[in-house]
Order: C-alpha cells, then sequence, then structure tokens
C-alpha cells in the first residue's frame, strides 16, 4: 500500500480523491429508468411482468410472481442447516441492539389544561429490495428487515430478481422468512421499484422502500422519492483504521482488505502516527492479498482509493478522521474509548484489537447499513427510526388559549395573516 | 364551501386533485439552477456576489455579505417591543418542547466484555434559509433555528436576501438573534444555497440546509443534496378538520381559512358526520371571507382544494383522514383523545375546541414545519432529530470474539467473501 505523509496537501488530494467514487454518470440511464417508472405506474402489473420477461427472462404472471410457502420450505432444504442456525444467531443480536433504538410517545402537561406530545407511528407498508443472485447477500435482508420488524411495521414487502425458471436464490428467501417478511415477489430492477412506489395489481404500494442494488435500482427510487420516502443511496463501502500503532499490524492488515475486496470503488485507509509501523501493515497486506480470491478487486481499490497516512499526533489523526468521515471506524489506540469522544463523524466506530470490521458486518446487532462518502457528517446509521414516523399534539383547554390568545393574534398580524389572527381572536371576541 | 358526499368514489377524485398541487413543473428552471449551483461551486464568492448584484440589486461584497452586531442593534429599534415579548414568549415554548425530544447516547454491555452503544453527536454546521422581504416570517427562522439550537449546533448560518440598499428584514434579524443563529449573511436564492453546500471564502460550509424558499432555492436544494443534508421540501398548506358536528361551526370555519389563506394551492378541507353542521359551517366561512384581507387567495384555495366531506359514520372520517394524511388534522370530536389514537398519518394533531391550528404556527411549541401532501404517511415534523446524527459502537473483548468468531466466518464464507472471513480467522487461527 501507498504510504503518504498527511500534510494539508495530500489531505486535500485525498478527499478529492474520495469523492470520485460519487455515482455522477447518472445521467445515461435516466431517460430509461424514468420510461420503466412511468409504464410500471400506467399499466401495473402488465407494465412489470413485461420487464421482468425482458430483462430476467423469466415467465412471471399474476399466479406466480408471489413466492408461495411451498418454495420456501424448498428453500429451506437448500440452505445448509449450519448456517441458519448462525443467520438465528445473527437475527437474535440485531433484534436485540435494534430494540433499544425503540422510542415511545410522550406527552407532557401543564395545569392550566395544556398537554403537547409526540406520537411515534410505526409506517404501515415498508418495501425492501434485495438483488437477485450471489449478490444476495442474506445479512442484507436481515440489516434492513429486522429494524423495520422491530419498529412494529405490519406489511414488510421484499421484492428480489428471479431466475430464468422463476426461482429465487434460497439463502434470501430463508433470510427473508427468519427476519419477519410478510411476503415476497418476484420482480427485480427499476420496475420493481415502481411497483413498490405506486402499487400493481399484484404489488401493494408501500410508504418507504429500502435496500441496495445496481445503478437501475438506485435511479429508480431517486424517482420516487417523495411519492414514498426511501433510504439514503449507499455509495462504495469504506473503512478507515485509526491507529498509534499499538495493535497487531496483521490484524489492521486483514480489516483494511475485508473492505478492499468489496469492489474497486471500495476505499481501505490506515491512519497512523507511527512508521514503522505502517510499513509492517503494508506488508501484512501484501501477503494476504496474494491468498485472496479477490485479489484483483482488492489490488485495483487499494491502488486507486487506499492510503497509509503518517500523522505526526493522534490528534492530526483524529482531525483527518473527521474530516474523512468514514462508514467504518477500526480504533486501535491505547485507549480507544478516550479516543472514540473525540470523533464526530463516523457511520460506525469498532473499539480495539478483537472489534474486527466484519464482525459488525454480520453478527454483533448494529446495522451494516451505514453511511458513505463522507455523509457521515449528517447521516446515521440505518435503524428502527427509519422505519417509525413523528406525529405532534397540542391540546389546549379553553383557560390555556385564553392566557394566550392575544400574543398568537399579535404574532399573526405580525406576519400580515389576518385569517390566522381572526381564528384566534373568533373564540374570545366578538 | 362545496359539500361533497365521501364516497370511494368522491375520495379517489379529491385524493388525485391533492396531488395536483405536487411541484412538478421545476423541469424549466432545472438547467438555470444548475449554472448557478456549479458557478458558485467554481467561484465562490465572485459568484455569490454576481448573482447578488444581478438578482437582488444590491451591491454586497466581502466587506459587508455578514451582518455586522450594529446592523442587528439597529434592527431591534425597528420590531414593535411587544412582538419582540411575544417572540421570546414563544422561544421559551418551542425550546421546552424541543429540549423534550433531545436523546442521549447509550450503551448496553455484557459481561463477557461486549460492549455495543449509539452515540449522538449534533451536526456541526448548519444552514437555515430565510426568504426575503414579508415573506420572511419570524415564525419560520424559531421554528427552524431552535431545534438545531436544543439539538446542540455549535454553527447555525443563517442567509436571507437583502433589499437593494443592503438591508435585511429587522424582524427577521431579531428572530435570528433571539433563537441563537451564530452569523448571518446576505445572500438569496440559488446561489445563496450553493454558498451553504460548498463554502464561499466568505460563507462557511454546512453539513445541513433547512428552510423554506421559492421554486429556485427548492430546486437549488434538491440539486445539493448528498454534498449535504437537507430538510423536505414543504409543499402547499394543509389543513384537515375531522368533527362528529360537536364543536362550534363559527371556529371551525375561521379555522379552514386560516390555512385557505396561505396560497392559491393550500388545501382546506371539513369532514364530518353531521349535514347540518357542514351547512353551517359553510355559511361561516362565506361570512368571514368577505372580511378578510386575503380573500382573493382565500376563494381560489376553496374552489380548487376546499372540501366539506359527509361521512356516514366517524369510522369513514378517520379512514379517509389517514388516507389523506393532512400536515395539519384538527380533531373535533366529543372524545378528541380516543379518536387521536386512531389517527397513524398527519403531521400535528390539533385537539378539542381550543387548540386552533394557528396556536401551534406560533406559539404552543411543536415545530410548524411539518410534512405535506400526504408524506405524513412517512415523514415527521421537523425537530431535534434532524440536526444530530448517530454513530454505532462495537466493542468486542478477545474472549467475546473468540466465542463466536467461527459463525461470523462461517457467515462470511456464505457470501463469498473470503478476506471478510479471513480478516476474523487471522486473529484465532495460524
Amino acid at each position: 500500500m501507498r504510504i503518504v505523509k498527511l500534510t494539508e496537501e495530500s489531505k486535500k488530494d485525498i478527499l478529492k480523491n474520495m469523492l470520485k467514487r460519487s455515482p455522477d454518470n447518472y445521467g445515461t440511464y435516466e431517460a430509461t429508468v424514468k420510461e420503466i417508472v412511468e409504464n410500471v405506474h400506467q399499466n401495473g402489473d402488465k407494465a412489470l411482468f413485461e420487464y421482468t420477461h425482458k430483462f430476467d427472462k423469466a415467465d412471471i404472471n399474476a399466479s406466480n410472481v408471489k413466492v408461495t410457502d411451498e418454495e420456501i420450505e424448498e428453500a429451506y432444504k437448500e440452505v445448509d442447516a449450519e448456517l441458519l442456525e448462525v443467520i438465528r444467531k445473527a437475527i437474535k443480536n440485531i433484534k436485540e441492539y435494534h430494540e433499544l433504538q425503540k422510542r415511545n410517545s410522550w406527552i407532557t402537561t401543564k395545569e392550566n389544561g395544556i398537554m403537547l406530545g409526540q406520537k411515534i407511528t410505526p409506517l404501515k407498508y415498508v418495501g425492501v429490495y434485495v438483488p437477485g443472485g450471489k449478490a444476495a447477500y442474506p445479512s442484507t435482508v436481515l440489516m434492513n428487515v429486522v429494524p423495520a420488524h422491530v419498529a412494529g411495521v405490519e406489511n414488510i414487502i421484499m421484492t428480489t430478481p428471479c431466475d430464468a425458471t422463476g426461482k429465487v436464490y434460497p439463502t434470501t428467501l430463508v433470510a427473508a422468512k427468519e427476519a419477519g417478511v410478510t411476503a415476497v415477489y418476484k420482480a427485480g430492477g427499476a420496475q420493481a421499484i415502481a411497483a413498490l412506489a405506486f402499487g400493481t395489481e399484484s404489488i401493494p404500494k408501500v410508504d418507504k422502500i429500502v435496500g441496495p442494488g445496481n445503478i437501475f435500482v438506485a435511479l429508480a427510487k431517486r424517482t420516487v422519492y417523495g411519492h414514498v420516502s426511501i433510504d439514503s443511496i449507499a455509495g462504495p463501502s469504506e473503512i478507515l483504521v485509526l491507529s498509534d500503532g499499538s495493535a497487531d499490524p496483521k490484524y489492521i492488515a486483514a480489516d483494511l482488505l475485508s473492505q478492499a475486496e468489496h469492489d474497486e470503488l471500495a476505499s481501505a485507509i490506515l491512519v497512523t502516527t507511527d512508521a514503522e509501523f505502517a510499513n509492517k501493515v503494508s506488508e501484512w497486506v501484501d501477503k494476504f492479498t496474494e491468498k485472496l480470491s479477490r485479489k484483483e478487486i482488492i489490488q485495483k481499490s487499494l491502488d486507486n482509493f487506499g492510503y497509509i497516512l503518517l500523522a505526526d499526533t493522534l490528534e492530526e489523526g483524529i482531525d483527518v478522521t473527521n474530516e474523512i468521515a468514514p462508514e467504518h471506524l477500526e480504533i486501535m489506540t491505547k485507549n480507544p474509548y478516550d479516543t472514540m469522544t473525540k470523533i464526530r463523524n463516523a457511520g460506525a466506530m469498532f473499539l480495539g484489537e478483537y472489534s474486527s470490521e466484519p464482525l459488525g458486518d454480520y453478527f454483533a446487532g448494529p446495522n451494516h447499513v451505514l453511511p458513505t462518502n463522507g455523509t457521515a457528517r449528517f447521516f446515521s446509521p440505518l435503524g428502527v427510526d427509519d422505519f417509525i414516523k413523528k406525529s405532534s399534539i397540542i391540546s389546549y383547554s379553553r383557560d390555556a388559549l385564553k392566557d394566550v390568545y392575544k400574543d398568537v393574534a399579535k404574532f399573526a398580524d405580525s406576519e400580515y395573516l389576518t385569517a390566522h389572527a381572526n381564528s384566534i381572536r373568533v373564540r374570545f371576541e366578538d
């Protein structure tokens, strides 16, 4: 891995280079996606099934678009029993963590008859998009479905493409069933997103669509945003390891590679104050890469977006971390708890040598759907909050309103809104 | 007001008519706005000041773009002392309500050395856009700034257009100062949004932009979304009153008109089970409208998007309310608390005869920035949550990871991600 001295200039270059990973070439497909979305909006099932025939080469119609109980049973037979046990343990952890994110509706009262409050209501229908084939990571199913389930969403509607014979990847079905999905439909791409956003004869209209997908899926989600809510559109994966040289370089190297293997746009960065340690990590990275099945992807990712940054002090390292605002941050310092208090911007923070990042991808409980590409400055991990909405409650007694009605009317007058003022005064004046 | 019997058909027509209020003619201005945003992004202050000269006819430069303490003092002299007192009372209420929305970071631990958690961090820089002139409602300033302040945002940067002499509307400045704004800059339109999103020599780059504006502002916010976060783009205002005929028809009429006066696209709807009551409300609407200063706007709003809907039962009324998902909902039933429990979708709920909607616009405490146009199905009022973000925390001891490392590696293997599996195994196997 390249080793770079951290300076104002190198930092600027790196931040600029990282932003190159933002998807900017959406334009090319925009018209196609808009046409697909509009067609499904207007023609429902008919358009949906035509696209499924065209893109997935599958003969899907109203009678077989919904995955049956028999298909799910069949899928269970094809999934490794040990893996099923692991999935169940992971679900337990994810559920426990997300339960702690739940919030209650609340009220506050005053003795003159004022009640104010905030009512929490789960969304009624949520759509979860899951990519097809090998890209159908069961962990993705869990991380998108479990928080919705915990939030209390009654109808969790999954769509995922089937193969040419109409079959859905079995691990996807098993993960869906275990995580609490209400129904699975065989539909993929932009047409599936449109079906979820507007509803068709077969597929119910939802309030929010979550889940990853290719560029057509991402564009379709952007297109339907506003008609429904969507999760944020994820960019390429990232890891930043912040180390004072106190951890095992072998572990750090392995962790950097775990993100570099995702795709060529993924970014793996080590920020360290220890030059000798930097060399050791770099050596381990080379050693491991040789033996890994995805070594070509890894090499490209490291060449393009991999860095070992040498900082003069830990404080400098913390500053650059906050500027990069990484999706995954491993804090490998002598006192990671203390360092953590100084981190403003990171999707998820992994503390100490034994909190390897993939532990969070699969198992520990917190969500692996995280803000990427510097958006941890203002976005949060997917969670229960994404599947509820709030309504304010205002209740005033006659006495309470009487006490303040002149103030309210005065404020309305100052904004030249006479009907606003009238609605207050009419209750107390002739 | 037109009185319509609630049927499946009339409901469908009304829901369709309401959606006509969505802004769909953005396309015309898109290219212009993109050019402005790009120019400010590339050329900073220079471009910003050129646009200010062009659109606001004001001679603004680096030395006078930031509002000075003297200008703020001057503004105080121009604001009615009584109004200032009302503003201060309103701020107190808004602050108290939003304080109750604050959440703590939390952790959960297990005795084998697992710590999981969620860290809450306020955004560091927030931009608040405030329209110029008479449209500069002081209540808007309070409702956008106070929640950011309560959330703990250190830098609340306001931009607002000045007049041709370089002066900012005094009530805006006073409201800004009272609500806790850090700095005010004289900049309006798409160019102000671009300045906040990318920063210029004079104006700091922010993490999130909130606040209302015209179509150029709305489009610019959509354009910079992703580089920064934004609030949702508000549609025309709405009120729905759900009544069993037990409230005073005069009050209801006045409340309907308070929203109809906002603009011609605003919508005022009464849903009631009582036909006689419906007639009385309609009569009062006519009587009041005659005397109101904005009667032309009101008339158009009522003609286009105003309805009195006659429902057979309260349950039917509740159902249509949930389908419309109004921004403001007044519940005027014999037992509004009971009715409230059945409402899934509404931005803010006003309970009983003395909780007139404008009370919430100005004074009660809950936010008046609310989801419009049916988006209360999945969006929430603006609040403290909009000015914080979360980071997950994962900390495992060696023992804790050892207990589960085979499970995690197994899961990674099932997804064909060998570098993920390696990063776990390397800690326990050779």
